[in-house]
């Protein structure tokens, strides 16, 4: 059984909490948050222990590994800490929202033989997975072109979005990450067009975007397209599409059950699809505390990888370049 | 090109002529209705003759098959006289109500080798036709158990159910026409439950049923439910499943076109189905007469024949044989 | 929190167990089973105590609520047992496969205000649950007819079959108890008929049946149709459709994921269904212990009672009797 | 009824004539081909005369409008020469490959008052047309982004190729049309990306692309991705998406019938979609031929205008622009 402390006990870490705890090859070894109010309650919830600090997690002889669910400016210090304490690491994303944070951080804890996993969840999603398992097998032939539909059931607080990063590094990443993963090669060009459509005034505000557009290239030519929108009101909206020379895969959305309604006017009516990530996630979340006991205890290399995050954030620093620039812009102009 | 008379200008009439005029292979030769302004009316619409009398359309050698799409009492009637004109015969169901005078009506035509083809539509259908062609070539393994789901609409006006002879030679003879159709083999047993749910004042005065569930089963031991409704409010209903051992095929309804509609509430709503048989048989009343051509010009067999026609009709007396007696009956108790 | 142990550590005692243990309002207070090598297991896996004996688990003053999933026959004993020791039950289905010895165990256990709950989780599906809901709120005006398909993925093996009191005491129960739950109304004439298809020579020597067909009818004329088959290999085929006069409800199949695939031959391929009731009905089982929490916790009457057990057995009875006699049976010549 | 020729009698032209022949307020005065047997061919399959040159079309008084469906280098030419002979013209897309020959053409026709209506079929479509009618009337509130999946069953021969001017102006055209369609508003930027990924060769040879990823603005900031590939071997795919503040709405592709299969490893199989535009765009065709009737009877505005066809050439223009310059264009620097 491995030992996890989860960090941090907002909404995801109170889930990523009841996971662990329920997760048959794994253990809740406590929970720390720096709200000590909010840590003792889901302690109690789960009945572990409250660390009292950080320090004291990485500390404890009893804990093998942790789960960073913090705020996102402190992911990259406990990402080092944890390593320097031999400690393995599942880190929600994004790693930090400045590159050369990121950067710093990977030369840091360089070399290390600790399994270090990012929190791309969607990686871990069965339909997703089963998409790209069937891409591999050369079901669809060569794969030509990506289409990702990822658009959140509404737009979040101001105060969320202030300390987000901006659309690309707070939304975007995770598809971005998709676009690698189901790509499998890197892409190496970035287009994107973005607005502030739902909110103008909260867009001159913040300088913020809530609808985008993006279009990647890799260096066979492998075409990519993602869109964004905070606004999809019928239910979180997460599909890929794969396309390829015999044939094509579509990872549909998840609706809560299969009720279908007929009236004088309508058929096959369905519930909204699933609210938003905790309940369209559900499995994956689990499925990525799976793959990281397996990383742990077997050695298998994360399915998503520090190396993932930072990718996935050079890809929203080139995207930006693009909105500013509107043009094609390439990864190595941003990337160094 | 064979040249068909419509005999009946009543809206399915209009429909035939309308698809003879169209077909390929096919001239509309001419129309004749007893009430000659409806002759009149489609003759000067397709810009074809209208006929006098049925005896003028059987007596003209420029006439090589006749559809008939009468009142259902003048049907045995036509199909004896085409014959004996030597006119092929596509003729509308039911042959007539009474199984006595299709006897007598089989008995007159016996020995015949001009062509007689029923209108039993849904032979031709092209999801119910893909499916049985997938269940003979072995798809499905052995055929255990045939669903069909019949559904109109709505009730007919009261003068239509008086002269139509009652739900089950009505309505139900397609169901009991494509039970025998997908279960190769001939039913022997048949059970009827049935009820007036949408008028009972209707179903009192006229002692008529407009909701009915059926069992039938083969010989062999095959399974066959039917349920019919008149009152599918969300369009004409009508599906047909087959189960066998290595899987199982399910033809679907259609819709007028694939527009699917997503709200906070709802997802994926669809347009009714196609209204009633006019629109969802549109393509199989075409094939139909395909089918037809083929008869007179080829020689093929027709795939919905005039014995197709009486054994349905059987099968209808089998189930008020049943409904009367609330028990199973032997089809062989009804057929002599 | 509510203290229960769960009797039977059989594949569906396990399930129960782990959904207790991780159930926010339950804990897992022990298990028990004849095979203490079983129990102890179990045990093991969750962390809690194997009870020596039914009578130390009836005798404990620790144990609020026991869950019976052992062997049939051991049903109503232990109901009894429990009641007298003044704990709540949730049992399996079915109570018993001998009417009388239900009977005998609601005489006993009458007047009891503890809360005895049936294992019927098709009442406890979100989709199911949702379909009832929005009949009953009206939506599809009166309801007229229920189609209900059930169907497993495949025959279980000689020795289940010889001790599970054949086909409509133990499959078809469930369904004769959801046509229950969604007519509303009580079932007052039955209509069976069953053959042994899949494998007629289990059928020669147990007298079994593999394929069924049915018919419901209630006293106000509403008709339900349940086909059974066990041999679905597509997977468990678990579907219930309600047809009124406003409108049409159905609850269809849940895929493990909502990937599709599309080829030069085929478009919109999904994944088989889930495999059985473990995984098609993972959440009802969840949704059951919830239920039954609040019907110790607040008072709740069960959504599945010992008389909705005994009912469903009755319906059973009556369709044995149909099968026999070929007819229309009226459920009263079977519940006296 | 309309008196109309078809100009052209190749696999596109044949079809229009069909449908003129069937159409219930038009006839098929006549049609023309350069080459004189595929006219004879046609006329003699539809009993109508062939005319010997496009002049004594032109030159008729029995013929009120003129379909062209002749090679596109023609069709500005006919254009000018109908117009002059005072005859409406239904004319297939492009007007021309070249801009400065179609704005000619519009300087040459300009301020006639006979109908000129472009061959959008799309325009016609049910599911499309539906999709527009719902947007217009509110229910997805206001529009953000359209995204448009455009993609052939398969690369056309090299000799087509070489004659079609290019992706963007042959096939990218019609949802470039579509796009401005469903936006409502002008779309003014334009970004493209496109590769030759299914035949390298032939791109190297033709500098031709067959896949591509397009991005469009309005001036309120709507988006609009188009994706093509000519490679969809699960037949035409062909699909709009209308994604609002208050919903989505999705026109789907079109089957050639319902039938679904079930097998050990599959649910849900469909047969692939229609195979192209002439099967999937059949009703678009027909109705298209309606709106032109009701353009010359009624003096209806015509659904897609010369305007139109102008429009969806400049933002290929601006398309290819895009292209070579790796940049967002503005459609303003090639309208002028």
């Amino acid at each position: 059984m491995l030992r996890m402390v989860v960090l941090g006990c907002g909404r995801i870490g109170q889930m990523h909490a009841a996971n662990v705890a329920r997760h048959p090859r794994a253990t809740l070894a406590g929970v720390y948050d720096l709200h000590q109010p909010s840590a003792d309650s889901v302690a109690a919830a789960q009945g572990v222990r409250a660390f009292a600090s950080a320090e004291d997690v990485f500390a404890s002889p009893d804990v093998d590994a942790v789960l960073i669910a913090t705020a996102t400016p402190t992911h990259a210090d406990y990402i080092e800490m944890a390593i320097a304490a031999g400690k393995a690491v599942l880190c929600e994303k994004p790693i930090d929202l400045n590159l050369n944070r990121v950067n710093a951080c990977a030369a840091k804890i360089k070399g290390t033989k600790l399994p270090i996993q990012l929190g791309f969840n969607r990686r871990y999603d069965p339909g997703h997975s089963a998409a790209r398992a069937a891409m591999l097998a050369g079901e669809i032939g060569d794969l030509h072109q990506v289409i990702i539909t990822s658009r959140d059931p509404g737009l979040p607080p101001k105060a969320y979005l202030e300390a987000a990063g901006g659309l690309f590094r707070d939304m975007t990443i995770h598809d971005f990450d998709l676009a690698r993963f189901m790509l499998v090669e890197e892409p190496i060009e970035v287009f994107a067009l973005a607005n502030a459509l739902i909110d103008p005034a909260l867009g001159q505000e913040l300088n913020e975007v809530d609808s985008a557009m993006f279009v990647l290239r890799t260096a066979s030519g492998k075409q990519c397209h993602i869109n964004n929108s905070r606004t999809a009101v019928y239910g979180y909206d997460q599909r890929v599409e794969l396309m390829g020379t015999k044939g094509m895969l579509l990872s549909d959305n998840r609706k809560p059950h299969e009720l279908r309604r007929y009236s004088a006017t309508t058929t096959e009516t369905s519930a909204p699809y699933q609210f938003f990530f905790l309940e369209r996630y559900l499995e994956a979340f689990m499925a990525e505390i799976d793959g990281f006991v397996d990383c742990v205890e077997k050695g298998a290399k994360p399915l998503a990888s520090f190396e993932d995050g930072r990718r996935a954030l050079i890809l929203a620093e080139a995207a930006y370049l693009s909105l500013r620039e509107r043009r094609l812009v390439k990864v190595s102009e941003v990337s160094g």
